[in-house]
């Protein structure tokens, strides 16, 4: 299966890390877009994803999944032999979703926003709004807090094992350094989580 | 199972739709929570979502799943039998959180953006940044364009079926009059759509 990324960006890491995770790397050829260069932008890109983003799966036969949960999802189903990331019962199916949505839209797409608004990455092709970027890197940082707290009494972010939401969290902590967020030292809880993270062989890929 | 909703959002919106359509709608007992009036932002409402938003789903014995989709898919695993709305084969549930994905990031929360920095809803307890708002209001029309090209040669969004996919276009388009945002009299794919779902009894509840 053919895997449009860019390796050093946070949403194509997450859907490698999931995967090295299930053992299923070595299913990805892939294929390197570089954003910065706004290979992204071109028709032929358009066609693998409407939206202009990677990632992107494309199968064997040719259709496209773009999204990373989305992604994710696919190879949860596609392959139940593997470990099981995304929770096995009702319940623990949505309590994840629910932390992986607190994720995004609270840390994740906060720190993409400070990233979009407040660097130069993106500057020739999206338009920046400097107060409101400042507003969502504060937003980040208080998650931040939120997240230490969580860890205080839990190994892992659901259920004291490794989840999709631990791949969330971790691929956006590493990314929220580009708008200088780091854990601060009293976040304690936080900083075991992440040295737990860091030994993971997936951490790496 | 208690339902912390408030009737006129979209979000809550979102979920009854779908129990309605999967004939699930009875196993909820609504309490409405007034977000004018700040009653989501009390230490109380904080227990049962650190995220203070709406809606929040509470089960029998207590336990709590907050954001709108992770309480669609709670039903959708947990009452297997009634009609499936998130997909049946692995590729199926992908391609349906892929356009649920792109209706949320590129739809929804534009708009929502539009409403918290352009109306004066949340002006009390939300700082505003009009320009940012402006440009998510433009974002979220130009979506509009999108949308309607895709429904030129299909009768729902995924599958000429009717999915989850459908029900978060159609919260998000009644939600959009709020910033004026409005089918266009060229969007007639998009209007025939609509046409078509205000025909279904789920777009009362
Ligand atoms: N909602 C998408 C977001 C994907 C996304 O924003 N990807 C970034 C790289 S991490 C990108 O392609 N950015 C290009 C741009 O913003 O123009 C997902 O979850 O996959
Ligand atoms: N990501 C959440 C968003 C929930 C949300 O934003 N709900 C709105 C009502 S539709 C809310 O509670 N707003 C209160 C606020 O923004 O303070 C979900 O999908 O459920």
């Amino acid at each position: 299966m053919k895997f449009y990324e860019m390796a050093a960006a946070p949403n194509p890491r997450r859907v490698r890390m999931f995967l090295a995770e299930k053992g299923l790397l070595g299913h990805l050829k892939r294929i390197e877009i570089d954003l910065k260069k706004g290979e992204h932008l071109t028709p032929d890109f358009a066609a693998l994803n409407p939206m202009k983003r990677v990632p992107v799966l494309e199968l064997q036969d040719g259709s496209t999944i773009a999204e990373t949960m989305a992604i994710c999802r696919y190879f949860e189903e596609q392959f139940p032999k593997t470990p099981k990331l995304l929770g096995e019962t009702s319940f623990e199916v949505a309590h994840i979703e629910q932390w992986l949505r607190w994720l995004e839209f609270n840390f994740f797409l906060p720190v993409g926003m400070a990233f979009q608004h407040l660097t130069d990455y993106f500057a020739e092709t999206k338009v920046q709004h400097t107060e409101w970027g400042e507003e969502c890197k504060q937003n980040a940082e208080g998650f931040m807090g939120f997240l230490d707290k969580h860890l205080k009494d839990n190994t892992w972010i659901c259920y004291d094992r490794f989840t999709a939401a631990d791949i969330t969290a971790f691929c956006t902590l590493e990314f929220a350094r580009v708008v200088d967020i780091r854990i601060q030292p009293e976040h304690k809880h936080l900083q075991a989580w992440y040295d737990r993270m860091l030994k993971r062989d997936s951490a790496n890929v």
